[in-house]
């Protein structure tokens, strides 16, 4: 599934409530999300990794669509198939 | 872009240093893109979002290949065009 068709299957699915609770909140529950994945990462299980992953890519969905940002756009012109920082493939960069 | 190409473009450019940093190291700098993000979205700059965007998206690539974590397949799982919780499109949950 591409980005984009993620992000606009989030928008689908909770953007009258992603609307509805605004920018602020939105941003404090990804926050919360990605506390979840650090516990489930310390935790080492593999299921609850896959889900806090998932949460944390669903949540920053969510924010993106909030502000009107095209998450797979913004991801490929940062990051169009080399380093953003020393423009190597692979990342060469010594610090 | 699938979401998975977009974590194996990852793991192209950054596998060697993200395996070497480790998992605590490369939790830390998820979290502080994700601060990063929030200074962005606080000051309104649109280019600027973008690119914090494009940086959380990454590195929560870089820490998902490095605990080997399809993250393509653990958003599709949990978010399958319905929301999780009340099973229905759009999310119709009440609180």
């Amino acid at each position: 599934m591409h980005i984009f068709e993620f992000q606009k299957m989030m928008s689908r699915l909770f953007f009258h409530r992603d609307y509805e609770r605004g920018v602020e909140e939105t941003y404090c529950w990804l926050v919360e999300e990605l506390a979840e994945l650090g516990e489930a990462i310390e935790g080492n299980d593999r299921e609850a990794m896959e889900k806090e992953f998932a949460d944390v890519i669903a949540w920053l969905a969510s924010l993106a669509n909030i502000k009107g940002i095209d998450l797979e756009r913004a991801a490929i012109k940062k990051y169009n198939g080399k380093c953003p920082k020393c423009n190597q493939s692979p990342c060469q960069c010594t610090v």
